[in-house]
């Protein structure tokens, strides 16, 4: 019919997600919204900081409409840019430079932006990912013209194998994207594990003589639990991005907002971050959305309450364990990763949605047999349905 | 040294409008602003109507958090899209379906995401642009993958030479992009015009048995001086996409917020509305800014106060005109494209320049010997800059 065929089967691709957000409302409409219990979507349920719709008041009554919702420079306003670089030298020990940080809408945009910034699609470039990994990450990928190769992880804790990593990286491996916390496993990668990775990205790197990109996806780094410490990624490995989104740290993820910081110590720095520009040019980005460039600089150091989420990853892991369901316990943002009680992911899904639970099976993750449970729910939702999890597991002779 | 040359190529062109910027900075921080008669950027100079602002407020105390900045679906909130559509049925006669809109971060993405979502880069697609033609129109063509065709003007009044037009069509033609009012002209292409541009678009998909997409491009479309009327384009021709941005209409353009509307008669409407929805999908877009989808549907119908600009046009136009400077009286958008009075834009622009003026060379706009001024600037600014126009007219003997 002569149209566009990669994006056609992109957007007709039924998503298992969107398929249960679609049973969801079906099922809610049918037997009441109280008795489905839903943990199939990431979309925080935790409000916003006060401080957020407070400073967009404030923002209204004292700033113009002109500077308030005009175009700002493609990288982002100067002073939001500054803020940011306060806040993450406060907060991470990453001494950054606001001149290598390029704003942009939300987390996604980040990752397509420096995707599209390093691949060479002549090439044919390869970008590693570590299952159980967000799938789309596979579409940003191949947008940019590269190809996915995928590293297993260690079955016992999901952290990443660090022998099956380099086996996985060859002469044509352009970039790694890293995501801790991990999306959908919510496990934090240790010290050890980073540091043994970017070991091997700087060998290699020496290796091939060439440069290969570590890409940290870290939406979810103000979500941790348990004390546990995320490092700053260049302390380990400098040619690094680190991308930013507030979607999860401020509840805001329909706002699009968030940015790139490229490490300014990175070989070429200053072409790589004219290449991220470019990058966002070709893609359609103009800026990111001005008025909340202004509010997430005043609101640097302010976070959602993230002990609902701990809390609501407490009374779940605690009694699903006990009902004898094998899981990893998460130290960060906010997924259980949950072994099917049977080989085939989809046919324990199947089974959940007969109690009402809808969890989603993650195949496409990149590791079979496991379902990802999302705890960014009202507390009171998993108090429902823990008899529905205890049922199930007892359908498995558990 | 490994990244991809074509972005960094991208991030790394000075553009002249960017130059410009650059330079008045400067030259303001010498002589003062007042002095400096900058007239290079197309950034609205009329505030966003009260009821924008007021919106915003009613929304932060009405709606929750979870609501106001959550995820939208990618195609937009089914409400927002329902209250656009009746208002483009009341304003433009055009009855859209909702379930045919695709909510975007501006008219940028509308565009990348359009031409993304049509352009088969394996078949060597052309997409025929206009000139004068917005410059970033070639980014967004060549990252879909497709091939620009520049189709010349009538010199006389800067409408469309349809005999050009006809001669640029190819087998490998998939799309043309039409924006009016213009950027860089002002021009509004007539009836005449629109209807046989149509003509020939279905004489041409019918003699190459394929379709051919029109796609108009109408963030200037509440920009219309003079009771000139715009046509709903798809009245003329069913393959048509209408890419819309709230960037000008409601003084928004650092919020990024528009919208695509896929005419539901296109052939295979369906289809192509799925690979709009791919297209987003793979640019990185997860859905547009959700406060100001929420602001724009409550908002429908109100619109800035175009007399300025009118005032401002007539002003600038009239004086310009009587000092001898070469113009199309533009009926719409912010711009008046002069001749420049010598063959080379860029001496007449360093003239210019040496008056305190600064206005856009546009030979990369696809016409040469032309330069472009922006009018949306406060009345003052112009009133200063009178005198340094006839002082620059009589340098060149008018």
């Amino acid at each position: 019919m002569g149209i566009n065929e990669k994006t056609l089967a992109l957007g007709s691709k039924r998503s298992i997600i969107r398929e249960i957000f679609e049973y969801s409302k079906t099922r809610a409409a049918e037997i009441g919204a109280e008795n489905v219990f839903d943990f199939s979507l990431g979309n925080p349920s935790v409000p916003a900081p006060k401080v957020v719709n407070d400073t967009i008041k404030e923002l209204l009554d004292s700033e113009s409409s002109l500077l308030l919702h005009g175009y700002t420079s493609a990288q982002g306003d100067a002073n939001v840019r500054r803020a940011i670089a306060e806040n993450l030298a406060e907060r991470t020990l990453c001494e950054v430079d606001p001149n290598f940080i390029y704003m942009t809408c939300g987390a996604a945009a980040s990752l397509s932006i420096c995707l599209k910034a390093v691949i060479e699609p002549e090439n044919e470039d390869e970008c590693i990912v570590f299952a159980p990994f967000f799938t789309e990450y596979r579409v940003f990928i191949e947008n940019a013209g590269g190809k996915v190769v995928v590293s297993k992880p260690r079955e016992s804790d999901l952290q990443i194998d660090v022998a099956d990593f380099k086996s996985r990286i060859t002469e044509k491996t352009k970039c790694v994207i890293i995501n801790s916390p991990n999306n959908p496993s919510g496990v934090v990668y240790n010290f050890e594990t980073v540091q043994a990775v970017c070991d091997v990205l700087a060998r290699k790197s020496m290796e091939y003589g060439k440069d290969i990109y570590l890409i940290a996806d870290e939406p979810y780094r103000e979500l941790i639990y348990s004390g546990v410490e995320l490092p700053c990624l260049w302390h380990y490995y400098k040619n690094t991005f680190i991308c930013y989104s507030y979607s999860k740290s401020l509840s805001l993820p329909g706002e699009r907002i968030g940015y790139i910081a490229v490490c300014d110590e990175m070989n070429d720095a200053q072409r790589v971050y004219l290449s991220v520009c470019g990058a966002g040019r070709s893609l359609g980005y103009v800026c990111a959305p001005s008025l909340f460039q202004q509010v997430i600089a005043r609101c640097q150091g302010a976070k959602v309450d993230i002990e609902i989420y701990r809390e609501n990853r407490d009374l779940l892991y605690n009694n699903l364990t006990e009902y004898g369901y094998d899981c990893v316990k998460p130290d960060g943002a906010f997924y259980l990763f949950v072994k099917a009680l049977e080989a085939d992911a989809y046919a324990f899904y199947e089974k959940a949605k007969a109690h009402e639970i809808l969890v989603v099976p993650c195949d496409d993750f990149g590791v079979k047999g496991y379902v990802r449970i999302a705890y960014c729910v009202d507390k009171s939702r998993i108090e429902r349905a823990l008899p529905a999890f205890k049922a199930l597991a007892e359908e498995y002779g558990k």
